[in-house]
């Protein structure tokens, strides 16, 4: 069955206000093996909403909305759904009595306002809703159904269990997926690399997403032979791709760098300067890594390094703060001062000011020293603050990724 | 005037693929005084596509759309549009020869398929794209204008500010706005305190964005006495939210502390447990934060709260590591050891496991000590492993805000 959604609400399309129940709702739908063909996101206005609902009713069997139910004037999706389907609005008893016990819950008066949350379209059912005061709407006539669900994220997703649970009635399909993770290398380089393999697959839709440092890269097909074709796909794909590629599962890159951590049994301490803690918050996303990632320090002036991390001030004199010298004693300081096995480094100038003619805005080192040797990289990166921080922050994780496999397989390199 | 986007591109409806463009868009568009009052995303088909610009022409007199003018097959935009407004599709010279020049500076071949960019609905005048190979297309009649714009991000970008002079000639109107933060009390809160100031004020949009720890408020208004009605109830807002207002103009939680800091003279460094480096982080996103933020120390375990923080074994032998004392004396540990007059401190579990029925997922400890005194704080946060290490980092940056605030009006707390 095919979905088409509709978010409820001025707010968002302001500068600023993310629509986000649209991505968490295709998320659960994709899963449930519904597929999502549009999604619209309108102001309060009953007229757009009306229009809004017409139109996603031509495009899909099912519309999911949300927003717009509640109490106030400004919530008019109730009026725009009845519009939209042709039917009377009129006090629903069953929500009633929900709106009711809600607000005597809450100590809220039952106002005529409070009312207005219990008038459905004729034929509508009540979808109830245990943490807010607005229940849900389930519209079915031959065209097709329409839900209604409140823009109040929490509720929403306290009512989409249920509701999922009753949506398994329709006709459903779940497409064959795979995602692989590669970083490192940019998307346009991925991209070209694996062209000529996936093209091979033409049934099988191949998308890619760019983050800095990082390229994921979905596939999908459905039909009798997608498992099939995408396995085989997904094969060639790691192939070609190669040490590149961080997982052929849908892992991140902190996640399989702590795994390979774990399987040497060995500890990581972070040395960050202009990422100051995003390398380390990176580790710390993921429950558990305590056991190989004590800690690190953020030094994000000279006197932190020499202090913290015992870089030699003469080190920092004579190469810099952003230098492979000084990466490299950084790594070795985070490393010794933490008690771990692996140290990792990151430092450079993230910009928009401290730029010179040699050392550009952009210019990054970062160092790794573990029990089989040590490995240094020096790029420079584009993009603004944000971007340089994040995309560095990544390359520092993806180098000791590296490092720690080139150890697997028993090679030492010294660059 | 009114505008409706249209993003096209099946992947933006897949899982995980946020849809970008449309914010940013919307963004660029809204400064320039026009309105966007919908959005719509679409798959690649010709039909979705078709129908989507026909809904978006209905609702405003100006629509862009982005994505489907590239080379491949899948690219329909064009032949939707030229169904959507009624003429033939035709090679359009000009748009020929930018192709042609693209390929060749690319050393590509002018296949048939390269070819197929420079097709445009009859009347269309073409958009120099300097970046990519596919022109973009404006299109006028009566009823509105219909532009078209490549899905590739960079492209769209640098196509935006020349079309942004060419739209200047239609009738625009600029909103009147102002933006508020708050930060350690959550948006219900928020919203009950302001509820009443912002009812008398009818005419002003009130939208309230929730993130951990943070509210965001934007106010919005139309009309001639727009200015100052958002005026006035900023000023009245303002009041009623006090202290728990991070800033009255757009400025984030950490441009305000750094300011605070630099007011006073005074550096501060961190000491992270369960948020690992995000309260670092979030400093280090204000550009020149070096000056009053040293760096700090991210301990995960007990040994790295020993050896670079110096927390006495005693303390966390006797309270443990989630603790007032503890928190009390990593925040000591950190402003001691770069060399800095202020330390926070933020220690906690934030899950998914390490609960105990004393101290349960969620249980966080902060402290701050500056000259003045110092403060702790200890709360119980809700939600996941990632909301409740955003909130403890959001928190924080609070706590240090509010203990520099007291400072600043003589008072010194001993909670």
């Amino acid at each position: 069955v095919k979905v088409s959604l509709v978010a409820v609400g001025s707010e968002l399309l302001r500068t600023g206000f993310r629509e986000t129940h649209s991505f968490w709702l295709t998320q659960r739908l994709e899963a449930e093996g519904f597929e999502v063909v549009s999604r619209q996101v309108v102001s309060d206005e009953e007229e757009e909403i009306l229009r809004a609902l017409e139109h996603a009713r031509s495009r899909a069997f099912l519309v999911i909305a949300t927003g717009g139910i509640g109490p106030t004037r400004d919530d008019r999706t109730r009026e725009a759904l009845a519009a939209a389907v042709g039917r009377r609005l009129r006090l629903h008893p069953r929500a009633e009595t929900q709106v009711k016990s809600w607000c005597r819950r809450h100590r809220f008066p039952f106002t005529k306002s409070q009312r207005r949350q219990a008038l459905f379209p004729e034929g509508a059912l009540v979808l109830p809703n245990r943490v807010g005061s607005a229940p849900g709407i389930w519209f079915r006539d031959p065209q097709g159904i329409v839900l209604v669900l409140p823009g109040v994220f929490s509720e929403l997703t306290a009512m989409f269990q249920p509701l999922a649970a009753r949506l398994r009635s329709l006709p459903r399909s779940f497409p064959a997926t795979a995602i692989f993770r590669s970083a490192g290398v940019g998307e346009s380089r991925v991209d070209a690399r694996i062209r000529a393999t996936v093209r091979r697959f033409p049934r099988v839709e191949v998308t890619t997403l760019a983050s800095p440092g990082e390229v994921t890269i979905q596939l999908r097909s459905r039909g009798p032979s997608a498992a099939a074709e995408v396995k085989r796909c997904r094969h060639r794909v790691a192939g070609v791709l190669g040490v590149d590629l961080v997982s052929e599962r849908d892992e991140t890159l902190e996640q399989v760098l702590l795994n390979l951590l774990r399987h040497r049994g060995w500890r990581l301490a972070t040395a960050e300067s202009c990422t100051a803690g995003l390398v380390a918050a990176r580790l710390a996303r993921v429950p558990g890594s305590s056991s190989v990632f004590p800690g690190g320090v953020v030094c994000y002036n000279d006197r932190a390094k020499e202090r913290l991390l015992r870089v030699p001030r003469e080190t920092l004199a004579r190469w810099g703060a952003v230098s492979r010298p000084t990466a490299l004693a950084m790594a070795r300081g985070a490393a010794r001062s933490l008690g771990a096995e692996v140290g990792v480094a990151v430092t450079g100038i993230a910009g928009p000011g401290g730029g010179t003619p040699l050392k550009p805005v952009g210019t990054v080192h970062w160092a790794v020293v573990h029990p089989g040797g040590r490995s240094a990289l020096s790029r420079r990166l584009s993009g603004d603050r944000e971007k340089i921080r994040a995309h560095a922050a990544c390359l520092a994780l993806d180098l000791v990724r590296r490092a720690l496999l080139e150890k697997r397989s028993g090679a030492v390199r010294r660059s």
